[in-house]
């Protein structure tokens, strides 16, 4: 059966947000999308401007569970990464499924039809497999088709502790037990079994957590398996300047480079992060086609700095967004802090156009997760809209020239409406429409990390 | 008649919230603060964690009518203030009565108590007194009034078009007109007049528009006006690099030694953005006491770059805040700003604590603004309360000793729930008491803008 949405007025992808376009839906994609059309009776009417389905390309959900909590004080990147070694070295199967489950709901609330989860908590406490070695995937996987979103869950490959200053690969303390397969060749056999948990909803891709988890011998391995398997690998690359001189301790090369000698560097490879570039590396990860994540407000947050996404598009980059450390899980934020920063650095405004920011936050993201089909209000693609509201506060007052600038600049998460994802509703009336998200959200914090 | 409140949790003034706070009310002003105490019968509950009014201590109303459309292409501060004088130039008291209402019942919504207007367009487009020579400047403290919110009217005087890059002061050009009294004489003679507006909701405060709009001798006669009569002085101050080259080429020196040298810099004076400053203007600013008004979101929008904030402080100024540009009205995004974007310039973490950051928001920026008694839950301040909600899902999950940490770095404005300013309550679980502030920024903006 066709369902039909009328959309008073919604992105095309072109310069501007268009009016009065009826959506046809059948089977979870649009069967038809037609602008300046009136509204027919019986069409759901979605006010404001309608964007397509937002992509959070950089997820680690545990990290909400952090919110505010690492902001008293003062502190480091590597501080940072205490607290957060606490909150993973707490979780189990199903603790974790409850609190990915709100996480995934908040980021639905956000307009998120899909989320890449950047995946490397795989075994228990102890570091030992679980009965079913892929249980605490298999747990992110339920949690987002509880809260109606897609998946991509990359599956990543972590094997050391990190780089001495002298360039050494380290052991894995004892928190990071529970990332390490040890080898890549037992990482592959995991990810064999993980295989089943692909569905309409959710893919399997690939990751390595980054140069200082994982050699160059056993990042060849992935490379080869995810190019071999037409599976995407994302990758935390340069987020650190102490990350670059490791690697240049250990292998006399930047990060990009090493990826780039282990054959990493193709159209399927997403670089998280991407903030301390050499101009090789940025014409490295430009000519490979690679895209590259930025996630600015966990960059800020963690005082990463501002990377050249100006010039890694101008090298032949995609951009996508990810709210990483979900400081804050709103992708319309990310979207413009990446023009923001970049005003910042630079002094010049305008080096990424609203479409452009757009783009990174929909289509692009999708194809760094792997969906081809999704990210786009066109015929074929899933059907995703999200409806963002004009006339709050924050939105009120746009002109119809400026109604998508308006949204990519001054709208947040609370402005968004509704949200449908593969054809079905998730959010509605700025409600989730099956889990009551804030009260998951504290039950499944306090009972993490208390 | 005494009003009882009870806070779930409330901030002090301390390194965290307290729990179960019971506020008196007399007469607009806190008669008892009492930590610790049940809630009794009768008393208003407010949820969440309850803040001192906020103070916004740099606004320009009209430049809300702008939101959005600037976002539209490229261009750069200069390209941007050309779309800020066509809005300037097609107000009138009538209009800009009605626009500035619907923006100060948006910082209302925001948990703002207190707005600093730095006023400069006083007269008509021909650059003609008006019958009333103050009547914008009475149309602001109107729409306050409406709004609900105190103000303090930052009377600008505003005399030269600019400096030449040879360092010659321009004519004001056409639309700059209406910002001109001609002489600082003439602008004193048109302040007598406008002290008539002063009510115990408006203040009178002075200000220069800038370094580029006043010469040195005009500033000295401005200064000792404030001076002498006890009046908040504020300015535009080194925003942008050619400012600093211009202030060099005309006086051979940075536009804080000429502020310093006309007598103005005590800690009555506010200097705006202070982004590009010299290691000397940073110690003539802190060793005079000054407050430095940081307007993060505007200083992102237009490419400013980020000013030295924990130096500032460290040299002994004070820290206060403004939306600006109202490109956002969230006093607590602007909050943490300061402290993110420290963290993308230094790649440090906590220059500024919450407490610091939240006293920039409340007391520091009501002295700004020359309210002394107001921006502390205390007995005897004036009695503001600004209730943020810790069970949405921006919020959701704080353990009681994130709370604070949670409102400064994770909460917006929409989760702000209920207001009460001077005594009386202006925002009531999320919505104005008075006015649909959405429909009326809508209706004032089209009606501005078209």
């Amino acid at each position: 059966m066709t369902a039909r949405y009328w959309c008073e007025s919604a992105w095309l992808g072109g310069d501007s947000a268009v009016d009065s376009v009826l959506v046809s839906v059948d089977d979870g994609r649009f069967s038809a999308v037609e602008p300046g059309v009136p509204c027919p009776d019986g069409a759901h009417v979605l006010r404001g401007v309608v964007l397509p389905g937002l992509a959070n390309a950089h997820s680690h959900a545990f990290h909400r569970a952090l919110r505010g909590r690492t902001q008293v004080g003062s502190g480091s990147f590597w501080t940072w990464r205490e607290q957060m070694y606490a909150a993973a070295a707490s979780l189990h199967p199903d603790s974790y499924q409850r609190l990915a489950r709100a996480v995934f709901a908040e980021m639905a609330m956000a307009g998120i039809a899909c989320v890449g989860e950047f995946h490397y908590l795989h075994h228990d406490r102890n570091g030992r497999q679980y009965a079913d070695p892929n249980a605490m995937g298999a747990a992110l996987v339920a949690a987002a088709a509880d809260a109606g979103i897609r998946i991509t869950l990359l599956d990543t490959c972590y094997l050391h502790g990190g780089l001495s200053e002298a360039g050494e690969y380290l052991q894995v303390n004892e928190v990071q037990r529970r990332f390490t397969d040890l080898s890549a060749d037992r990482w592959i056999e995991r990810l064999g079994d993980a295989a089943r948990l692909e569905s309409s909803h959710c893919r399997l891709g690939t990751a390595v957590h980054s140069v200082r988890a994982v050699d160059p011998d056993s990042l060849a391995k992935v490379a080869d398996l995810a190019r071999s398997r037409g599976m995407v690998l994302h990758a935390h690359l340069s987020e650190q300047p102490a990350e670059n001189e490791q690697s240049r301790a250990a292998h006399g090369r930047t990060p990009t480079e090493v990826f780039a000698d282990a054959g990493a560097l193709t159209a399927g490879f997403t670089a998280v992060h991407a903030t301390h570039l050499t101009d090789g590396d940025i014409g490295l990860l430009g000519g490979a086609r690679c895209s590259c994540c930025f996630c600015p407000t966990t960059e800020r947050d963690l005082a990463d700095g501002i990377g050249p996404a100006r010039r890694l598009r101008d090298a032949g980059a995609a951009l996508s967004l990810g709210s990483d450390s979900h400081a804050v899980i709103d992708l319309l934020e990310e979207a413009r802090a990446v023009e923001l920063d970049e005003r910042l650095a630079t002094n010049v405004r305008g080096s990424h156009d609203v479409p452009s920011l757009l783009r990174a936050a929909t289509v692009d993201g999708h194809r760094s997760l792997g969906w081809e089909d999704a990210g786009a209000i066109a015929v074929g693609q899933r059907a995703d809209l999200v409806a963002v509201r004009l006339d709050t506060v924050r939105t009120a007052g746009a002109s119809p020239a400026a109604r998508l600038a308006t949204v990519a600049f001054a709208a947040t998460a609370a402005d968004i409406h509704t949200v449908i994802v593969d054809g079905r509703c998730v959010v509605d009336d700025g409600h989730h429409v099956s889990i009551d998200v804030a009260g998951e959200l504290h039950a499944s914090i306090v009972a993490v990390m208390s």
